[in-house]
């Protein structure tokens, strides 16, 4: 499920692919491994001027054909190492096929486990001044399926051990060869050394090869051919590549390939071990007071799916055992989905690879005035994912805070003009809640309260009345809706469950929120004269403001109480979709795109924005893009005859085609997981039990496109990917104020003397505890606002996976 | 050079490409081209309802054996079809080894013009309800070379012709066939089916690769393969071969690819005519004004090198010829840069396959408290690269705006923390020049002067003071550096040659200028006592202003100035770079990174900044990453006991792998062809010839990375892109107000009877003809500023290329 990367102080582990079958992988294993046997060949290089000896080691992984004629025994045989075969299969065929035929699949992580630990034995049993070399030898090509069917290059891909890649000295080989470096490219390994056998020279596979592989700082190697062993009685052959072994294993080209592969080796250990001092020389991180941060800076050395692989330091105490027998890196459990951006997995290669297919296409084309089809459809689609009747229109920008800037300007237009307000020298604000946070970029701000993140920019100025609104927490096993000081003659709620807490109709009309909310607008409105130009919301969760649950039914109110207030005349309009009041802006960068369980955060509160911001998880995690979405009513506000009424805003790389394209891949893709049974039993395990509980609704999810997966406006089904008990069990813990869990989303808010909020240091402890936390074989890695450690998972983390992340939370809190 | 993407209304063209040799690519293709053969037997679906009789037609590129071998002959000896051998080589070789042999090297234009002419022949000469299917078939694999060397899948990749991959049904072929798809997805080809032949059913590769390409929304087709022709006599083998053709061409099977093949045709067909109108539908533009925009939505298909793909509209006038008989696409050069982005080329797939790597090995990794080998090596190289002391620290965020954003926040904090404005209600401005443009989030806007940009922007405060300055223009072949109407009293100097202008030891104390600045000063904070807290500008060139050509001198003496006025007491430092009077804030979003030909703009002006920001060309123009460079003495500034004084700005994707790892490359790469030949050769075009001229040092730059390319401060070489004789032939046209020519930037400004500036249409007319300009078998793609037409080349733009835009250039004013 985790595994470490591959790497080791003691241990040189390498892994060798074929650009296809025939190549001679096993031949070039032998020759190493051959050449590493003799006493004293190479120093470590990694430990200087020390006598050493080196304990050799061929792993197969994965063989077929009967035992007698296995790479293991001939490896053995010539090089005399030790060998072993993890998973073998009598039928000399494609391990998906001997597999089947068997009727015994070795599923990827069986593999992988026991790859592990044949890796990690080593390193433990090396005496003072030995040290190890194991290859481990693939089956067939780069992309040949193993027993379940799963290409190799992502079996492996966990450890992303460095490759030797044997490349193909036949005719169309130098095709072959640089297609299967390709195909390890695209999944993040680094390619140590291409070998390749003398063949026919008038081919010239070697020194085209050589000059392509320069070209990515990679060294390519030639090594003689086999003997023509045809017409040879077997121990005529048995000579003849004993002797062949003898003299190609002692070959100078033998030495300065394995010399490479130390050099290379030492090259990456080293920068792994000066990456966070040189880090804290160069960069100027996000969020940190350089002065006094105690932090580690945490060396990320690849990720993959859930995990991360991270550098040991004395933070994550390794697992807690010696440096020089552990791996030098260790999983480490995304638990901030990669500050939230996170869904697919990382190092996905269904993305990476729809990353370069619109790199490929089109690079970048500029967009005003222009089209192209990632955008399009990018556009299309996310229309009719988010269910939204609303939307009209998408605009692109890079990021979250650009998109909101963007919202911002359309809704304050919207309203300015509407009301005629254009060219006030008085400020028109926003309407939003308090602890709220759209961005980082000024006018992002400008939309948020005077809070620690934006008192000291100085061209910040807060524009709008922030209202304190009802929040929903689960306080030792039982569900409230607790009111604000403001509402202090509101009893605090109760509720069995959390569905009840959306279960709308159930709840009945919310009167007291109508009369605070419309009272505090006549003060403000009326009384004090001021101008608001839109309402801006987080729907549901508040993200940085510390992980806040807003009553759902307080911002269904907010909205419905601002579309039917006078903030002056509103013309008549046949648009049934037209906005009224102000312009309602959902800010869903956080809480959208299935962060929550649903596609639109908005559903979960049974209204519609006229604009919706999406961005994070638009990508499926991998790089920046992000869309404003509007109404047609919002539209026209900036239609006019001159350009000057337009709306002037666009950054260079506007609906760049990767970022589109990717995105494309990615709603197709969560869209698809959000119908899978992990789900599924997701939400089963939500479901209330007890007769008297509002029955959930899984409506039936239809995977044809064309059909509205739900009605966005039915209750939604409320659940978590986090299981009820835990978070019942977390709530009722003493140190623990509350506790929060909505579809990834789980969110602890710790007890702080000190008070809570965005410089308290209660959770600071825990976070630092579940880093060094090692016992099911990862650490995890999360972040904390104040008082709140949250943990977020994947759209496609499964359920083992979480459920033993909640067993460490349980330990350690 | 330019070639038309390969579409036409009446031909269905393809490319056939093999996973290996001898898998089948010319078997498949007689198939298909014999099954076309059948009179009536496919209506072409993008005609509904008309009896239609096939062209049929198999070309064959390259190829090499002796022409009685060649698949021509094999072809039409079977298919009975047209054939025919673009290039032939009589070696049975790899392309490459055969062409040396043969010391007949054919170059990658000769063969893609002859195949261009070719493809475009048929068209041309089909008859009324005939229509014409055309198989290219490629030599070896995907990536085989052809006889330049260049892979195959590169050659071919301007027409991007579906594709046809024959996939290898040996063992083994499961890998290679896999992997020779992802090397033409990563190239940007649309493969349209994948045809494998049955062969020994255990191997089980047509049920697997099926199944895989399924989630690509690819279809995969299998074929009986050929009969057993062993001990067949040449009589034997010809009849079995004919019978076997014969069965299989009139197979339902094929019958169902061929199908297929048309049915992909007219989907990619039918959504590129819909394109353009459902983006008026769903598309909110950047910089458009909806109701009045009479532009064209152009759709772009694809984009390779300097040319975008473009599907011909009554604009374009589809190069003057008929729709029926000219391609749907049309090349059109790049002549914005893609937004001022565009420096490797479209499509490159050197940044396709690093981007894929980066994704492949992290995903996105967040960076607060971490640190991954990108974002340390990217920050490293540029602070290398630009060769500014000053720099010790960078920030990441995602683009121009964002990295203004970080900008203004580092210089405004730093100066209110050293003169104690800190949360003053005053506001704090820059300083800065008219006509700048930092970007369009709303702190990045109030950083500019009021203009048509902003001053709708309801939250629009534009916060400083913005001087007036001298321009450099190039009118009537003279080079003058023309006094703005502040500086009446000031002569219009005139110099021989732009280097001149750039001269300062030369032209002399600028004292007439430091008079200007410090009595300008004066009366802002000593007699108005207003506060600033920066100086920002973007060096040399204003972009969105305009092109503005600011002259150099007058920006220098501003800096000095700016640094050694008394804006407040200076504490003591030992740091030689600590900023004095206000930081220094370079936006080199535009003009750095080699747009003006070196590295950073800054050394033009030979003095450094405080700050520096960076984007556009930082990822080589595919996807958005910015940086913000700053000085020890302003990260200081942030440096406290409490979290709140750090810099508490941060993107989700900030310092985002895939971003970083491409800049790396990016940069690298640019480096790189900044010292190719192509350079040299502008460098030397604009090196003045007369004595009297200040000789221009051509510094000899070295390849090796370490060692300085060219001192930071010495006068910098003065050249551009564009032709000299070029830019004064333009200059001395009356309709020409002045030329501006740095780099590869070339800007035009128009005399406009109604005025200049944004609004302008003057240059509009210019713009449209430029884009139905054909002669030289590419349009030219462009954007105006007002009355500025402006165009831009990329980093490998070949002398060539520019030379016939020129033409165009001076053909159409």
């Amino acid at each position: 499920m985790a595994y470490p990367g591959g790497l080791w102080t003691k241990l040189l582990a390498l892994q060798v692919y074929g650009a296809n079958t025939g190549v001679g992988k096993t031949v070039a294993s032998t020759i190493l491994l051959k050449h590493f046997m003799q006493k004293g060949i190479h120093k470590p290089q990694w430990k200087d001027n020390v006598d050493s000896e080196w304990r050799v080691n061929y792993i197969k992984p994965v063989s077929t054909g009967k035992l007698d004629d296995a790479d293991e025994r001939y490896v053995g045989k010539y090089a005399r190492c030790r060998t072993s075969t993890l998973v073998q299969y009598d039928d000399p065929l494609s391990p998906h096929v001997a597999a089947v035929n068997a009727k015994r699949i070795v599923y990827n992580d069986v593999i992988l486990s026991q790859l592990t630990r044949k890796l990690s034995e080593q390193p433990r049993s090396l005496a003072q001044n030995t040290w190890g070399v194991t290859l481990v030898e693939t089956a067939g090509g780069v992309m040949s399926p193993g027993p379940s069917g799963t290409p190799q290059a992502d079996i492996f891909r966990p450890l992303r051990l460095p490759v030797i890649l044997v490349g193909d000295h036949r005719l169309g080989g130098i095709a072959s060869t640089i297609s299967a470096f390709e195909s390890l490219t695209i999944r993040g390994y680094d390619v140590d050394a291409v070998i390749i056998f003398e063949a026919n020279k008038n081919l010239g596979n070697f020194a085209y090869l050589e000059q392509q592989f320069a070209r990515f700082e990679i060294k390519t190697f030639e090594l003689p051919w086999i003997p023509d062993l045809e017409n040879c009685t077997p121990e005529e052959e048995g000579k003849l590549m004993k002797a062949y072994y003898e003299g190609v294993s002692k070959d100078l080209k033998v030495g300065r390939i394995a010399q490479h592969l130390l050099s290379k080796r030492q090259g990456r250990v080293a920068n792994i071990k000066t990456l966070a001092d040189r880090t804290k020389k160069a960069i100027w991180h996000p969020f940190t007071q350089h002065q006094t941060s105690t932090e580690d800076v945490l060396v990320f050395d690849s990720a993959y799916k859930d995990f991360f692989q991270v550098k040991h330091t004395p933070a994550t105490k390794g697992f807690g055992k010696s440096e020089v027998q552990t791996p030098i890196l260790g999983p480490m459990f995304d638990g901030s989905a990669s500050w939230w951006t996170q869904g697919l997995g990382h190092g996905n290669p269904m993305l990476s690879l729809n990353a370069a297919y619109a790199a490929g296409r089109y690079g970048h084309v500029m967009f005003a005035g222009a089209t192209h089809k990632p955008a399009l459809e990018l556009a299309e689609r996310l229309m009719k994912q988010l269910e939204n009747p609303r939307m009209k229109k998408v605009f692109y920008t890079d990021d979250g805070s650009t998109a909101v800037e963007v919202g911002l300007k359309m809704a304050l237009r919207a309203a300015c003009k509407r009301y005629g307000w254009e060219g006030s020298t008085e400020p028109v604000g926003v309407i939003g809640l308090k602890g709220s946070y759209h961005g980082d970029t000024i006018g992002a701000m400008d939309a948020s309260e005077p809070s620690v993140y934006n008192k000291n920019v100085d061209w910040y100025r807060g524009r709008g009345y922030w209202f304190d609104y009802p929040q929903v927490k689960l306080r030792k096993g039982t569900w409230i809706v607790e009111p604000p000081a403001d509402m202090a003659d509101q009893a605090k709620q109760e509720f069995e469950n959390l569905n009840d807490v959306f279960n709308f109709k159930a709840r009945g009309k919310a009167s007291h929120y109508e009369e605070y909310i419309t009272k505090t607008l006549d003060t403000l409105v009326k009384e004090q004269g001021r101008k608001f130009g839109a309402l801006i919301m987080e729907p549901v969760i508040l993200g940085a403001g510390g992980m806040i649950f807003v009553d759902p039914l307080f911002q269904q109110t907010l909205v419905k109480v601002i579309r039917n207030y006078d903030f002056g005349p509103t013309p008549k309009t046949a648009d049934e979709h037209a906005w009224t009041g102000l312009p309602v802006v959902f800010d869903e960068v956080f809480t959208g795109l299935y962060r929550l369980g649903r596609a639109s955060a908005a559903s979960f509160l049974q209204i519609f924005p006229d604009i919706s911001i999406h961005a994070k998880l638009l990508t499926g995690g991998i790089l920046p893009l992000s869309a404003t979405l509007a109404s047609q009513s919002i539209f026209e506000a900036f239609l006019g005859d001159s350009k000057a009424e337009a709306l002037l805003h666009g950054h260079s790389y506007t609906a760049h085609p990767i970022g589109c394209h990717v995105a494309i891949t990615s709603l197709k893709m969560m869209r698809a997981n959000s119908q899978k049974p992990h789900w599924k039993h997701y939400q089963d395990r939500w479901t209330p039990r007890n007769g008297d509980a509002q029955p959930i609704q899984v409506v039936e999810r239809d995977e044809r496109e064309n059909s509205a997966a739900t009605d966005p406006l039915a209750p939604p089904p409320v659940w978590s990917m986090w299981t009820k008990k835990t978070v019942d069990y977390l709530s009722h813990l003493p140190q623990v104020d509350h506790v929060v869990a909505l579809g990834s989303v789980l969110a602890i808010a710790l007890r702080d003397a000190e008070g809570s909020g965005y410089t308290s240091n209660a959770a600071a402890g825990l976070r630092d505890k579940l880093l060094a936390t090692g016992n099911m074989g990862f650490g995890i890695h999360s972040r904390v606002l104040g008082n709140v450690i949250y943990l977020m998972a994947g759209i496609n983390s499964r359920p083992a996976t979480l459920e033993a992340v909640e067993r460490a939370l349980k330990k350690n809190l």
